[in-house]
């Protein structure tokens, strides 16, 4: 089960826009039909983007027809800028872009030696992600308890991923496994529905139970105690602002309701979506196309000429999160502290 | 602006499934066409459907052939029956259905005489719900100040009610009115979307700016003080209960993300929305066809086999609310003291 993966000078991945009614792949022969697959959301996730900007370069370099190691570096820079360019909100694309770029800075050797370099790097990025979100989901799954009911927001699976676990669903793919008996709420999410059409599937094809509900019954959900735990992932988390979460719209509603009614509220995040630079007013929270929201199946629903909001994401505070769970271990609060002891 | 009304012996609606792609207009010739009407949504909105089955009873005494008195409240009786079963939630129906249940009991005369007193009833309950709602503005209004942007979620406009104004939307018309300037944020309300097709198409319609956001996103607009007020309308107000708000799933979740950053959070409810006998166990929480969830547009979103949660309502507790809005006036807490003396 891999969302985006080297095949032989090509890039392959899901179309996820496609799920769950088509199973469909996209052959992306060059970086640039990788950036329009993330900027469509036909792969999106922030692994699996930070994932697919890397093979993106990998593809830049293999078809390269630079003959010098200078020139190869320059087609990589470019190609990076616009792979920068597609969506700004995720930490893992910038963080996956950057370490392509200062790998291929690094390696020794000819042009073609580079290329090659720059290869095995974003493959080495793809079975990293992997291997870092089965350990964070080993780390995570004793949070769980048997017979809890789990809360999810969007879709933070393998399909969010290079593949296999994934983040939020990781934790509870793993807890699965090692016999704790669970069952999911699957928030919709809109206006993409990637928890009506990704986590619903992704959990029902694993034999976990899923129910799907909308977003504004979180409240309710959990005033009458029908939620145990919420897990979500996370687009960017900022070191700086006490680990404030970046995630899909909704998250801090999800994370009041949750503290008002005591279910405790995890974030699952591989490391390389920690962003330990920048605040919160640094980073542009990505407002995308309307007509995600106006429109439904090809039919108007919002009146013409009526404006819309359409942030993809939100940021949720610190004092909201109970738990940050990473490859390295589950982190409590205070956890910029925690997190910099943690690492050091 | 009228959403349901008689029309010389036939009960005429506008159907709102079809807003705000087309206007049509349903003639209902029989009380069964309307109770359809109403479990179809056709015609909703807690206000609207008390006057749309009290004109529903209308028409089974207009057109009944009963030759006695007894016979034709026998009749009624069972019409009142089946009108009571088409939602279970809203206050509003069964108010209205035992009020010209009452009526009729207590009407002198010979059958005919009985049928055109539960005609003009049934009329007066249409006209009574129009100039409650355009007092309980009238009382609304001056809670709201000049540039405030006001939050809302499903539709409690006109459509809602039996014409006009509406209950939390005529707040907004009438200080509208008055020259406060205004802007809304109508959150679309899943999974029905009231909020995006009818709130916009009302309020644009009427000239006052407004925007349509995704429901999760209340928690971040709230936090970043874009929302100055927030007004709902209800489906039943438990007086016994402290007057718990039961309205649009998803209203819950914004009184929690309104209290938390300090939005004052009103309801708006003629009196006929006012229980004062259930507590909330008594209350069914309609639990709607999970299609309306899983399909959109005729395309299935969520994977076959994979089941929904869909209640229609959610229960605000009082302590999240600031202010009940009704015709008689403005009610602050503690709610159910203060309203009984206001009607003593």
């Amino acid at each position: 089960m891999r969302t985006v993966w080297w095949d032989e000078g090509r890039v392959r991945l899901i179309n996820q826009q496609r799920l769950p009614g088509a199973l469909v792949y996209v052959t992306c022969e060059d970086y640039h039909r990788v950036a329009t697959a993330i900027t469509t959301m036909e792969i999106r996730g922030a692994p699996a983007i930070g994932v697919a900007a890397a093979l993106a370069l990998a593809l830049a370099a293999h078809h390269s027809t630079a003959t010098s190691r200078v020139a190869l570096l320059a087609e990589l820079t470019a190609a990076a800028a616009a792979l920068k360019g597609t969506r700004p909100t995720a930490r893992n694309l910038f963080w996956a872009v950057d370490r392509v770029l200062q790998a291929a800075a690094a390696l020794d050797g000819d042009v073609r030696e580079v290329a090659a370099g720059v290869v095995r790097e974003a493959q080495a990025i793809a079975a990293e992600d992997i291997a870092a979100n089965k350990a964070l989901g080993t780390h995570g799954a004793p949070l769980l308890a048997d017979g809890d009911v789990v809360g999810t927001i969007c879709n933070a699976g393998w399909l969010a991923t290079a593949g296999e676990y994934g983040t939020a669903l990781g934790v509870i793919k793993v807890a699965h496994e090692q016999g704790t008996r669970l069952s999911v709420i699957a928030l919709e999410t809109r206006p993409v529905l990637q928890g009506a059409r990704l986590t619903a599937f992704e959990l029902h094809h694993d034999g976990i139970p899923v129910t799907v509900a909308c977003d504004g019954a979180i409240g309710s959900l959990c005033a009458q105690g029908r939620i145990d735990k919420f897990i979500c992932g996370a687009d960017r988390v900022l070191v700086a602002d006490g680990c404030a979460v970046i995630n899909k719209v909704g998250t801090h509603t999800v994370a009041l309701a949750a503290k008002q009614y005591g279910v405790p509220f995890y974030v699952a995040a591989p490391l390389s979506t920690f962003d330990f630079q920048h605040h919160q007013g640094d980073v542009e929270i990505e407002e995308r196309d309307p007509r995600e929201v106006t429109t439904i199946g090809g039919r108007r629903l919002v009146p013409p000429g009526v404006p819309v909001l359409n942030p993809a994401f939100d940021i949720t505070p610190p004092q909201l999160v109970d738990a940050l769970i990473t490859e390295r271990g589950v982190i409590h609060p205070p956890f910029t502290p925690n997190l910099r002891r943690f690492l050091s």
